[in-house]
């Protein structure tokens, strides 16, 4: 049965140290096996979500995006691609805290679950709320096709990463974000927001993307260099705007996660609000902007970071301008410039918590106190 | 004219050693005059909101909320209050965020700004963008009457905290809370949502918060020897549910701010999701729990915790059960019963960041970095 279609890629590191090091170089791999049923030669094909997809679609007038950890981060990211695209305001919530309120719900709302295994216990009780709760419909966006959350979910949006062991997940993110890039496309289609040809563009990015994901994914020298500059901390600050904010929250969870650095994320706007007070030498900041737009409105925070000895590390698309120079370090990531810059903007962060883990020497597939998934609350 | 009311405050500690702690003292007074004008012998009087008010009340069918800093944090708590009480779905977003994407607001929505000053910078374009953009009424909540945000929103729901001097606000985010707790019973009512004698049981609540408040905040010597449990700690980890997370969230923003310790804060249920990979002896965790609720799930949780060596404060309501002993203190803090919880729990954390700033030796009126207000980008 599918749900045991994998079975040949487990516990097999092959040529790689880690399974999160082999994990993140098979992304260009299960981004193009996550495309493969998605996409026809000059548009989305919704076939795939299930046989009511197409009459559901046009109906969605609302989207609750409910998950956790990192599938959470996928879902802030979603939020920004499916308002600006399709229109459809959309709400994202953890799950645990959606479950123990009273959340409203306007006239047809969409409830999206989402879970690498399906098996995510509070996702799976929001699930279960939403049923009893005057939901349209609901969706699992989801790695395991057997699964819980895919089982009791009237449509289901499957992701082809394989099977991720290590802990710190990383196909299981890109595939998601990937499939969630595409379901914006399908729902401003629907709702008639997305004219033939910006949909023939987006499908033509979105095949261009395992391809550009390989040659991110050949900095990793760079980045390994760049994480030398993490060893001695114990602090990072992440700073993101928009589609990438929720991009710098996963790059801090992935530090968080296995090199057990104390990193945190803040919207870059935040900054001045409170978490410049932290900023010093001991504190890098890392930046992720895929345009002069972000950095702009930064360049006077990144003077007063840089003032207090704080060092920079700027990942920034190819047409940045940005100097470096001293306690400043810009590494240009190209394939930055179009919806899919999250995805891409994903990768050197993945490497860098992996090569800090690796030169603090913790165990990098499972970290102290994490488990794969979390069955129990 | 009337934006000069408080300038007899201006400037004067009186017998407080500085601003903070001063003003912090002041929120039970700061309270009561700004539910002065609010509420009437049985229910919430709603003229005060300008002389729209109640005709647009009964129309709103949604509401965007947006904010910096703190403000946010009030802002966060409303979201949970408004949807329990009035039904109406709600949108948070922080003001950087909000003004540079396409946020989609559907028919009838509200849009309300939160600023203390009513100047910053970010929080004022998103109102000119919401006024440009079919919102159906916008709301300044505002402790500056004669400020650009209340001068250019249709209505105003002021606060009455009088002058804040000390960077890190306290008392005008307790009087923003009670402001948007009356505001979610202003909704309920207007939706059909609040009979009679809930309205007439919420009033007595909100007449009653000051007095609890006071009590509180004679915990002072009980908070000042926690105190002495962060003074050499460079991490602590906050973890609040539900209404309660956004005062966890403002707890570890009041710590940043002025002792420059790098507390972070989750919702409880995403301690399993990552963070609980940091904790160690050198993170403490900070709990604010209003019922049993929390610490129930958590428990677990909380063992881990212990033996890795993490010290638990947890800031407790009366009637919670939680063993004390060996690297765990509980603190009970009465009054944590009902919907103005959140509002309490917010004092003894106060008291906490200051005075840990001030074991710590840091100039707690003027942190480093920070400015009372953010009126640039």
């Amino acid at each position: 049965p599918e749900r045991f279609a994998h079975e040949d890629q487990v516990a097999n590191k092959g040529d790689y140290r880690h399974f999160m090091l082999k994990e993140i170089h098979e992304q260009p791999e299960a981004v193009a096996n996550t495309l493969a049923d998605k996409l026809g030669s000059h548009g989305v094909l919704t076939e795939s979500l299930g046989p009511e997809a197409n009459a559901i679609l046009p109906k969605i007038e609302n989207i609750h995006i409910i998950a956790c950890g990192t599938s959470y981060h996928a879902g802030l990211v979603a939020r920004y691609w499916i308002e600006s695209i399709s229109g459809i305001p959309v709400n994202v919530e953890v799950a645990s805290e959606y479950r123990y309120r009273e959340p409203v719900a306007p006239p047809n709302t969409l409830f999206i679950g989402i879970s690498q295994s399906g098996e995510t216990a509070d996702t799976l009780a929001a699930l279960r709320f939403a049923k009893e709760n005057g939901y349209l419909q609901t969706l699992a966006l989801c790695n395991m096709p057997g699964s819980t959350l895919v089982r009791e979910s009237g449509l289901r949006l499957l992701t082809q990463a394989g099977i991720e062991i290590g802990v710190a997940s990383t196909k299981a993110f890109t595939t998601q974000l990937t499939a969630l890039y595409w379901l914006a496309l399908a729902l401003g289609r629907a709702r008639g927001r997305l004219d033939k040809a910006d949909e023939e563009k987006a499908v033509a990015t979105l095949r261009a993307l395992p391809r550009h994901m390989e040659v991110v994914l050949e900095l990793e020298d760079e980045v390994k260099h760049i994480a030398e500059e993490f060893v001695d901390k114990q602090h990072a600050l992440f700073l993101g705007r928009g589609t990438h904010y929720p991009i710098a929250l996963e790059g801090a969870l992935k530090l968080k996660e296995i090199s057990y650095i104390h990193a945190e994320a803040y919207p870059a706007g935040e900054l001045k609000h409170g978490p410049l007070a932290l900023v010093d030498e001991d504190m890098p900041v890392v930046t992720v902007a895929p345009d002069d737009h972000l950095l702009g409105k930064l360049r006077s925070n990144l003077e007063e970071v840089r003032a207090r000895g704080g060092q920079l590390i700027n990942f920034i698309a190819e047409n940045v301008d940005m100097q470096a120079g001293e306690g400043v370090i810009n590494l240009k990531i190209p394939g930055m410039n179009d919806g899919t810059s999250p995805i891409i903007a994903t990768l050197p962060l993945q490497l860098l918590a992996y090569h800090v883990a690796l030169l603090k020497g913790t165990d990098v597939d499972k970290p102290r106190n994490l488990a794969k998934s979390v069955t129990v609350e």
